[in-house]
């Protein structure tokens, strides 16, 4: 997209360019009722500011719908459909750009500007959705298969079933938190030496505590139970996306997830950043998925190769005493399924989706060194240390250590489609007993 | 408990006798808007009408709450938490007691009982909660015995963490219905032969259609993201049971589940019974579980052995011509862990619950021939039919199939504590795909 100059400062480099116009819920220390905004640059939009000082007057879509703008969710907003997110979105933009047709809304309008354009600084975001589902997939074939060769060998890595569907499974809606939130380390059952002792476990607080980068897709459409979202509709049901911190705790993972998948490993918290970017804002950054060796059952089949996003993904980790690494950079092109493709399997067998679900990619990770989405990953099970300068290193992580993710799209900067932070500083366990 | 006669007529044998009062929701043709009731004898109290009318005039402790029986949920009636739940059922039944304290509140007030005394056969009853989340655990012992045994033989049949802890997985909340909601067989990925093809799955309906007879208990007391609910405070935060039916398509979940458990073969539809037994009506029928030959870690420690009940459970499957075979008489008593147990275990690492969730207990079976809580175990995956009288008889459910299950705890029939039915009925698959 060309490089449309607004009337408004938004600084060169922002994630959150004109041709971004990403929506978050937010509050304000004299406003602390959560509602829904858009980022810009180093602002917020008060979208129910805006809405009650008419900025809405020349959108007559939105009309009848502006009370979607005093909710503390945006599932109201997102129920609307993907038509109405595309138009109010384009509006948006216009309002915003140097040549509005709408001066009187905004540009020219100090009180409004004073009141409903906020710096992001001295706003808190909220999780953008109530999250009624979350399901977990496991898409990113080069995660998969550097994991099965560290636990399986290289011949066993990928499950028979792994090119066939995307295998996912359902998560903990309620422990899904926004960035910032502090994540408490879990204490639960490991085995205190896998290698000796195979059958009875010690009760302890995580010792291999994992972060999982991923990206996340809410729901903006619901289906009934019993009818199936086909792939050719399931992009109508996708609002945006956010970055995903899916925690782990890779030793509570080990003794717990056979037979029936994990569980306390991952349910003490996932955290996603604040702002959700709309599929429209990243339509120009689709390229093709991992290339898929078998072929795929009609029910998943999709026209277009070009499934998935280029988004630049990057995890810092920051230590206690400041120093800080980047462990990963990698691209959210590294998945085997598209968002579309998983609601269609998600669906195929009559499972009910509702507005505001989330479904998680499971961890990305490119194929070179660094470009590895988790700790276990990339340290081969504690194995192999990563720096983070300063002469610290980590297996895993340590209580104190600050992780953020960054994402974004395009490389102009006065024009980039960013996620902003996902970002959780690591608590330490509770202390639950005496002995 | 002695058998106390109430004025009211209780039909012998009803499973909602004075010494029951089950919560649950209802609406009828003239009032659709869903609200609580308690279930009495074969009629509905609707506990809007009832507290409209100063029904609890006599009751302190609710009247600052009168507004939770106007809800279309239990949620807010439930989180007021257990002392209430108490009293408003001791009070409800001193209501219908033969020498009632309070005459004029409903024994005396006919036109009161005209209003708020609806025949269950013309009330609709709804999902008594709305779920934030659901969690399936597998502590049946006897159910993972004998499935480990078909699939790995006996020396392997139990996994070194089952008698550890109780092994469960989170469940799709959006798939819970009530009772008698229609099931509708779920398409999948299928093996179609897999003692010849373990690789290459075909789209099909699911061939092996199963329920799961399990016990469900709702949470009425949430935590905080990283702060555990301790073992001996967990009763505090169970608010009842129900039967649940974990519609199973084995083919599906065979094919899916590793490593990440079971997802399609699950998410399709799980039922559960209308009306919620409190703890405190359970309470007379508590037994010890199934003895565990592990020491449990002192996270799950309870005091009591004696931390199930002895709920006599039975499944009855109806073919479409009307024939009906009891395919499974078991109790719930066959249960390593208990539900406080599977709560202590579920926030040990600090995963947040909220009001209104809902916990399973994995499926129930005892160890003689017809007391197995599936059919997957009953018939062996499918070798052995199972005989529903009428020349009819089973491998898996047929389209058709209406499977009831009942649950009742004691003997004398005037002072039954039941759950009633949890019953739905299997439709035709979707046809997809025109080839």
């Amino acid at each position: 997209m060309a490089a449309e100059s607004s009337w408004f400062h938004i600084p060169r480099g922002s994630p959150f360019s004109l041709a971004n116009i990403p929506f978050g819920i937010i509050s304000t220390p004299s406003s602390a009722t959560p509602r829904p905004a858009i980022a810009i640059g180093d602002h917020a939009l008060d979208l129910r500011a805006f809405a009650s000082s008419s900025g809405f007057r020349d959108l007559s879509v939105i009309q009848p719908h502006q009370a979607v703008f005093s909710e503390p969710t945006l599932n109201a907003f997102a129920a609307l459909g993907r038509p109405v997110h595309s138009v109010v979105r384009k509006y948006i933009q216009s309002v915003f750009a140097a040549d509005t047709p709408y001066p009187e809304v905004l540009k020219a309008n100090s009180a409004l500007q004073k009141e409903a354009l906020l710096p992001l600084a001295e706003v808190t975001t909220h999780l953008p959705f109530a999250i009624g589902d979350y399901t977990d997939f496991f898409v990113g074939l080069n995660h998969a298969y550097n994991c099965g060769v560290l636990f399986r060998g290289a011949a066993d890595a990928l499950q028979p079933n792994y090119k066939h569907l995307p295998v996912g499974y359902h998560g903990r809606a309620s422990s899904v938190v926004v960035s910032g939130t502090p994540i408490r380390r879990p204490c639960g059952q490991i085995l205190e030496n896998p290698k000796v002792e195979k059958k009875t476990p010690v009760f302890s607080p995580s010792r291999k505590l994992d972060y999982e980068l991923e990206l996340g897709a809410f729901v903006c459409k619901a289906n009934k139970m019993g009818e199936p979202i086909l792939i050719d509709k399931a992009a109508d049901s996708i609002f945006g996306l956010v970055m995903m911190n899916d925690w782990s705790a890779r030793d509570i993972q080990s003794w717990e997830y056979i037979p029936l998948g994990p569980f306390n490993a991952k349910n003490f918290g996932t955290s996603i950043s604040p702002w959700v970017v709309l599929m429209d804002a990243l339509e120009p950054f689709k390229v093709a998925g991992l290339e898929n060796s078998e072929q795929v059952l009609r029910y998943m089949k999709e026209e277009n190769k070009e499934n998935v996003y280029d988004i630049k993904l990057e995890v810092d980790i920051k230590s206690k005493s400041g120093n800080t690494g980047t462990v990963t950079k990698t691209s959210g092109r590294h998945l085997l399924f598209s968002f579309p493709q998983m609601l269609a399997h998600h669906t195929i067998g009559g499972c009910p989706m509702k507005v505001g679900d989330l479904m998680g990619s499971g961890t990305i990770s490119g194929l070179e060194e660094g470009s590895r989405g988790c700790l276990l990953e990339m340290t081969e099970n504690g194995k192999v240390k990563v720096s983070l300068g300063g002469g610290e290193e980590r297996a895993f992580l340590e209580d104190g250590d600050e992780v953020t993710f960054t994402g974004v799209c395009g490389d102009d900067e006065t024009t980039l489609v960013g996620f902003g932070q996902c970002t959780g500083r690591v608590e330490p366990a509770l202390k639950l007993y005496s002995d």
